[in-house]
């Protein structure tokens, strides 16, 4: 037998292997209770009752001949007293010896504290230790156990176990269990039937971004992760199920973004024989359950908002509305005064920052550099600041009047102490500038508070968008998606106009949901993949089970999916997604924990029926 | 454009698709509600009430001027009736014309029915039809919508959406359901945290029955699915999450056999500072929960056998309960006599038939042949009955006398009326056969009743089992359960006899679940490795982290895992998992709805820098 050390608590020493179990179990035996307590739970009432308390090591202070060793576990941090006298010599001097995160057993007394500590839930009692038992000792931790931590992001992705033991992470998938545990309450109560669909699938054309997993049992075949649950429930609507939700993992190998996991669960959610204004009801009562029971919040009235109408007043289809600063279109104000940029342009919009009139000429200058830089693109910024005593300042003051800019600024509605912004150009583009320009003026001016929440219906989507790349249309939902039905006949006319009863739920400029009302008539379906460029035969192998599933029955269908992880970020006041998963990936789809992905052996390789085959 | 076909309802038939859309939507236009009321829910409370259902086509009876059509929904079936003379002629045409599963929208007043149906909820009333239309019209299915279907299995596995349309197949659905939103429910209020673990893992040497997944992202590595997420729920307690759960699809790549799903849900649990009491009591609570809530049953007690009792008394560790007929080992009175077969048999067992001395002399020559049968491989069986009149008649009375027979009554405890039945040979076969031939006297003599419940935990389980096609030993429960204390020394002088901190919950002879208190000292899980036969290096590359994790202060931990399908199974009073489960593959691991797995294109191949390569 080879010699492997561990630590022997009674003699505070590593020991070689035989003698290793001495320290694996409570001097109390197997079958008592490890704690009666947990760590977060005793007050005053338990005074003088003998307790038995376990949980980590946070913190032991030496001093004048007393020790106190602060114990932690998930439900709080209780002291333990031991002093010079009336404790043990033995006893005092194995807690002089705890290190950080030694996990430890204590039997003691709970007594009052002379100086009580008022932020703890416990800090009106301590624990006169009697008896102190090392479970499980620790090394020194590569960082600092504490809610503000030392370590890096590359270090506490590795040592996931321990950033997790940290209370701010480990709360926030507490959140999300609490996000789960309710979401399924209100879904349950709505008569909606969790169904688990299948997570080996089949991959399709469009699943270039499918992860893929070989059948051994059928060589040369291979199971397809799901993207989205999207084809099952839709087949359970068929079979009557009627309302289908599932809370499930979902899966797409694209190019990681810093926000991006390839792995992501959804709230996925069907309902049969209904409208769109269904779905939306019913959602927003999901919605509305979750910031009422998670946090305290009535959210009240949903504002409803088209994509046109979005585009046109944010220049964004998620705009965030926890701030007004709607667009402006000034094109029959300020065109044909001779200004050629503006007289050129397709498009000329603006926003009014209210009380921005104090912005500096130097901040404006900034403001104005910020919309040039490539990410955003603009070519310049026009500004009309709007002074407290009723004069308009503006950098095109050559080209227009005061009468002029007294019009624009009758058509922003702006107040004196108010700042004009106005950029020009192709339409599209500039839209997209100036919604930048919009966030960014709403967070320089502590307009985008994480405690304010302000929910959206964005509706009527367009059914297809334009794809540069392969020069044509794509579904902007899905290809399941049905188009209104006024608006079918521009199929063949203008594709790009055809509006889909399809919606975004948008929260604070996030979108956290979307859905639509489904095609369910083979023939429309297939046309619409006809419309998607696909051929009879293509459709036919990849969705031909779906199309005859329509032929047998199918009743109107419609639903919905959350991005589950964003929308517990939301909850947390969070931007990002990667705390509120327990063992994420990073940016390169590893998980740098365990190593993942590895190599595997080349006899599991054969089995499967596969090579590699690495590109030069 | 292409000329597609669909069913035009208003004039009852198939048209070219630019006027398909008519049918698509109801009369009363897109923003109405499809329907007022579920086909479950009307009573004599809503007679004159002017209601619109929607649902499927159950059945058209026509007689005498009479059409009544029954509808279908999830909640129940609802009797339209339309008349002669009182009806529009058209509606009456309409309806005469619906084929079965039809998906309609009927508007109409509720009346009270002159012959009232009792089975049926809504047999008080019926709907006097005012309004009818077609939202989807049906082929005739391929096989009887009914609780009694004409579908092959094949059949509905192809057609799985109609097949779960079937009442009987949905219920068993939504009993799942039910299940699992318990499950949840319960272990929130004991403060358990449902954290959700990475799809998206390692592959494990002993993961030759893994699935995996090539990484685009990094070409020529794999991640793999999780057989269970077993390391990770041991590094959430490294973590201090203190109670774990999860509800989680787990995979496995392995030959199927008729009760075995390649992915499978488990109840996934796991707490800290427990010792194996504390787990057996909360799980029972579950258990009983789970009986309580779903199925109105409460449990009582649970018996609790050692692993070791259970081989003696059963000759299996997963005994049925439901019936005694345990087992009594006669070697002390049955050998010696000249009986040579008993006389050079390692064990003489047999069990005990309560009242089956009736068993007629051809029915024991049945059970003789049912014995020999390859499956079971006895050499024999012996007999002895206990006439009502007191005599007792063996198939040996040529060895024992009349005196023999009563001592061997005596050890079984048998009565008049009794049947004994007694095998013999090498102790492990003849327990495992008189185990087959236990539960087959407690089929035949209706002592295994689906409505009856008994469960048991069996405890203490060998730590390992010796497997002669490796010629090692391996881990009986896996390779992170802890070793009993006291039988450490075991491991280096007899590796077989050790017995492991593990349990398995078991009802009715099926084992539902099983855990271990697990090991968390670095020291202790390496010398497992090392008896597994791994090399410091393998352990170390495939478990490093988990290692790792227990030096930076691991709390004593253990858990269990439930088999999700076989429990829901188990409360529906089934034996096969399937119909518990969605849309299941078949035993060749195909999903023959979707016709997956299959091949996918050479391009995406190249993409995953894998190729195919068939055994020839």
């Amino acid at each position: 037998m080879k010699l492997l050390f561990g630590y022997e608590s009674s003699k505070d020493r590593w020991i070689t292997l035989k003698q290793i179990f001495i320290f694996d179990l409570p001097k109390s035996g197997i079958n008592k209770m490890l704690r009666t307590h947990t760590c977060g739970e005793l007050r005053l009432d338990h005074v003088n009752q003998k307790v038995t308390l376990a949980g980590w090591v946070q913190r032991v202070r030496n001093k004048g001949g007393l020790i106190w060793v602060d114990l932690r576990d998930r439900y709080g941090v209780t002291q333990l007293i031991f002093e010079e006298g009336s404790t043990d010599k033995s006893l005092l001097e194995k807690a002089a010896q705890l290190g950080r995160e030694f996990v430890v057993q204590a039997v003691g007394v709970v007594i009052e504290r002379t100086s009580k500590n008022d932020k703890l839930p416990t800090g009106a009692i301590e624990i006169k230790a009697e008896e102190l038992t090392v479970l499980n000792p620790a090394k020194v931790p590569p960082f600092i156990i504490e809610d503000e931590t030392d370590g890096g992001d590359d270090l506490r992705m590795k040592y996931r176990y321990l950033d997790l033991r940290r209370n701010v992470v480990r709360e926030k998938l507490q959140l999300r269990h609490r996000m789960m545990q309710e979401t399924r309450k209100y879904m349950d109560g709505q008569n909606f039937i969790e169904v688990e669909t299948p997570v080996l699938i089949k991959s399709t054309p469009e699943g270039a971004r499918d992860f893929v997993v070989p059948s051994r049992v059928n060589p040369g075949e291979f199971y397809a992760l799901p993207q989205s649950p999207q084809t099952f429930k839709q087949l359970l609507m068929v079979s009557g199920f009627d309302r289908y939700f599932q809370i499930v993992k979902c899966f797409r190998d694209e190019d990681l973004r810093a926000d991006r996991q390839p792995e992501f669960t959804q709230i996925d959610c069907e309902m049969a024989f209904v409208t769109q204004e269904d779905i939306l009801n019913t959602f927003e009562g999901l919605i509305k359950h979750l910031f009422s029971a998670v946090k305290g919040i009535e959210l009240g009235y949903v504002e409803h908002m088209t994509y046109a109408d979005a585009m046109k007043g944010y220049g964004n289809d998620k705009p965030d509305l926890r701030f007004d600063m709607k667009f402006v279109e000034l094109d029959h104000l300020a065109k044909g005064k001779g200004f050629s940029i503006f007289d050129q342009a397709e498009l000329i919009v603006g926003i009014c920052a209210k009380g921005a009139a104090e912005y500096t000429r130097k901040q404006i200058d900034e403001l104005t550099e910020w919309v040039k830089r490539p990410q955003i693109g603009a070519k310049g910024l026009v500004y009309v600041r709007y002074n407290a005593d009723g004069t308009l300042k503006s950098s095109v003051d050559k080209f227009y009047s005061s009468e002029d800019l007294t019009f624009w600024a009758q058509a922003f509605g702006a107040q004196p102490g108010d700042l004009m912004l106005v950029l020009s150009g192709e339409a599209k583009t500039v839209r997209k500038q100036l919604s930048e320009l919009r966030l960014k003026m709403g967070e320089d001016l502590g307009l985008r508070d994480r405690n304010v929440f302000k929910p959206l219906w964005v509706v009527d989507f367009p059914l297809l968008e334009w794809d540069e790349e392969t020069q044509r249309f794509h579904a902007m939902h899905h290809p399941f998606t049905s188009p209104k039905r006024e608006d079918i006949p521009l199929l063949e006319t203008d594709p790009g106009a055809v509006r889909a009863n399809a919606y975004d739920l948008v929260i604070n400029g996030v979108e956290i949901g979307g859905g639509s009302i489904r095609i369910h008539d083979r023939a429309t379906q297939q046309l619409m993949f006809t419309h998607l460029g696909f051929s009879d035969e293509e459709a036919q192998k990849q969705f031909g089970f779906l199309m005859e599933a329509f032929e047998y029955g199918a009743p109107p269908h419609g639903g919905i999916a959350f991005g589950f992880d964003r929308l517990c970020a939301i909850f947390g006041g969070s931007d990002s997604i990667r705390d509120y998963i327990a063992f994420p990936k990073n940016n390169s789809g590893r998980d740098v924990m365990i190593d993942s992905p590895s190599t595997i052996a080349d006899a599991q390789l054969e089995e499967l029926s596969i090579r590699v085959a690495l590109k030069k």
